[in-house]
């Protein structure tokens, strides 16, 4: 595809030979001269500059930076994103239900569904039009699929799971398994029912190995737009706001509601029972302990507003020598501004 | 069923009307006339007095907070976990082996077992009566299964690991995976043949994704009655005590001993070679560094005794404060304390 | 085997009754007079003076704590090590494929190859001489797997995954699953195709559960010799260097780059784009946030050298304490010197 075109169909102006026919993405370090690069990080400014790509994506302030054919946009990564998947379009599906493949006869499958080898399918089981069931996938009973969502290999769907249009759910995955829910009885522990679904939107993403747990008594719920990085736990009645973005390893304690456009980063935990409101950001391996009423950056263990945060675990870095000084002062607090 | 045959099927009294009909269990605030609620959080105080729930549980103390038909018990989450149970029966087992398991012919099944599609049972596996395999699980050589237990889909159990009786286990969970064994041979590492076993007691439920290794010499020892929650790491020849119960991604290092009946939040992590007593109580994301001899609640990175931990995060929050005001007095301590 | 000819092969000396008969190995506390056992940690002295062992692997300096037969090394774990894979040699493969076994016509197989169970592979796949796949295991399009390697059951490996020689990974490990990649379009994130595979070397270990995602642009490598524990998140574009080995409920952010013979704890966090030298030690739950330069033991959050962390933990358990200590010096500096 001619740079000319692609600038057109990502949103972007073109800088030098528009004419540059490209076939494939690449790193600044390795692209060739049929690839395209993108510049976005200050810090790979030399790699830029020693670039054989036939051609660069990177912001109008960068422009000056290159000398060779240029893709101009305003969210060069963006714009990236959708060249990269012009250029690379995901293999074309080819429906059909493998003879291996284990499917109810109460299941009920849209058009063009694809159906891989040794998937399970129970009953009552629905799937949209164009959904794709990974190889040895279980797709539990009363699941619903929605229109063109796909499933990884190996993807565990338990029963009363909803998954909404154009999702991907990557291998390992289990949804809808019971809640962590239990009651004390005099030292041991009786499970409590858990009778909720898990309920997923349009456009979610789910990792490998993430779990996200049914409600007990209501659903646990994933909004639209939502995208779940790996080994992530998802707890019992938890909520997850529409376009929020989650990174690996994070656990989110049942009943917990969080906002919309949210980007939690990875390693972060939070209690129980909190409300987060939309717009937040929380920094990696924080933990969340109480509700957050106010957008902004949220840091530390537990997780205040990150500017206090930094501050503080600056001063813990010098935490020895303050107390050094203290005892100083202690003994001789009269010289001690002498030193 | 009507509330007074549940108030004495679970354990408590009622007040109103215990001809009540109950059809199901809900939260208080999507309950309607013929649901069960329950109340045990103050919180929710508003949602109480909006019900629209045919009868609530609660605590004798706060049976004066509805005015509706009420089960009274002493441990109100306790009677409606039970109640729930009641009101929504798990469905019943049909037992019978799909024609699509691999079942290996030196392998002894009980009455009554379920094997569904695609499990795989290896040889001289035992499975207890009534033992329920689910859809894609994996039942290596030797393995025992004790009565009643239940497999999730995708269960994955490797070869000589033991389960007792009536247990839970979801999918993704690996038991018996090679423990980290490796020692080092001049930069390169060698591994340490892994030799033990899993050895899980009766009652235990196993989250989603979760992974037991097996010890390297010894067994790895899950007590009876324990609980663990979703993508939890217990490494080679960890022991947990019975009735413990386990909160998710929480890690346990190689040969420690946790105590029965404790309680231990998400994402802590624990060193290895520890030796925790019994009644021990771990707050989230707390870094375990040392034995517990003393029953209580253990907090922080390293975790020491709640309290003090709770004193000393306060103060974190104070610290850029307090260095500017050691700063101060260095400088000029004599007018210090006229400010 | 005689402990002579076993001292011979794992290359240590005798002491005492070189033509003791050894069967097996155990723990010190179970070991019988048949077997082997080892001592390396002094807590264990009471149970070497107690151990009815047919013979212990120690050191030179400790040879004379124990009277019986002796297997004298400098690395007792490491010769301990060779002889448990003496005295108890895994299971001789039988090669074959098993007829549920799901192949396409394309995939090129080796001498002496196993495949388990249900195990699916699919087209252009290669399988080296003597690999074995496991139970269940998928072996996505254009994978390759190194001769001698071996995949427990269960096992995922995505498109184009390549897997060098003599490996060994757990089940329920994903590799190849798409990276989190995502550019943000005015609130709604877009995803960014990842092209990249997911390259693995020689000798390397994989633990249960474990995640490793394909690259975006470039491959995401493992180097030779390189052991992963259980539960831990490799991100795109992540590069581990050969020897490293990494404890389980890491979570290795994207294209962050980690040396040769690194040792990283449990529950380590990296952020992205980091590069740590080689040898570089890192204590379990530290989160490392910037690149490390120099070898040595870094700790804490966020990670600086361990042994300043130390210094300011144990502060930061007085800090209540030095808070008080701090505002009675505000209010009486001229007395504080003299309590």
């Amino acid at each position: 595809m001619r740079l000319s075109e692609l600038a057109q169909r990502v949103g972007g102006s073109v800088a030098g030979d528009g004419a540059r026919e490209l076939l494939g993405v690449a790193t600044l370090a390795r692209a060739g001269a049929t690839e395209l690069s993108f510049f976005v990080n200050r810090r790979y400014r030399r790699q830029l500059a020693d670039t054989a790509a036939g051609a660069v994506v990177l912001a109008p302030g960068d422009s000056g930076l290159f000398a060779g054919p240029r893709l101009i946009a305003n969210n060069p990564y963006l714009a990236f994103a959708r060249a990269a998947a012009l250029l690379h379009p995901a293999p074309q599906l080819s429906p059909g239900i493998d003879p291996t493949a284990r499917i109810h006869a109460s299941a009920r499958l849209g058009q063009g569904v694809q159906v891989q080898v040794q998937a399970v399918i129970e009953a009552d089981a629905q799937l949209g039009d164009g959904v794709q069931i990974g190889a040895a996938c279980y797709v539990g009973e009363g699941v619903v699929v929605g229109a063109g969502s796909r499933l990884a290999p190996r993807v565990t769907l338990l029963a009363g799971t909803q998954i909404g249009a154009r999702c991907l759910i990557h291998p390992g995955a289990v949804l809808g398994a019971d809640g962590f829910g239990l009651a004390n009885d005099r030292g041991v522990w009786v499970k409590v029912p858990q009778l909720g679904r898990v309920v997923v939107g349009d456009d979610v993403e789910i990792g490998a190995n993430t779990t996200i747990d049914r409600g007990a008594l209501d659903d646990t719920v994933i909004g639209n737009g939502v995208k779940l990085d790996n080994l992530i736990q998802v707890a019992h009645g938890v909520h997850i706001g529409d376009h929020t973005a989650i990174a690996a390893c994070v656990g989110i304690s049942g009943s917990t509601v969080i906002g919309r456009h949210c980007v939690i980063a990875g390693g972060v935990g939070f209690v129980g029972h909190l409300h987060i409101c939309d717009h937040v950001t929380v920094t990696g391996m924080s933990m969340v302990t109480r509700s957050i009423t106010r957008p902004g950056v949220y840091s530390g263990i537990p997780a205040e507003e990150a500017r206090g945060w930094r501050r503080n675990v600056s001063r813990f870095h010098q935490l020895d020598e303050l107390a050094r000084r203290l005892l100083r002062l202690e003994r001789s607090p009269k010289d001690a501004h002498d030193e």
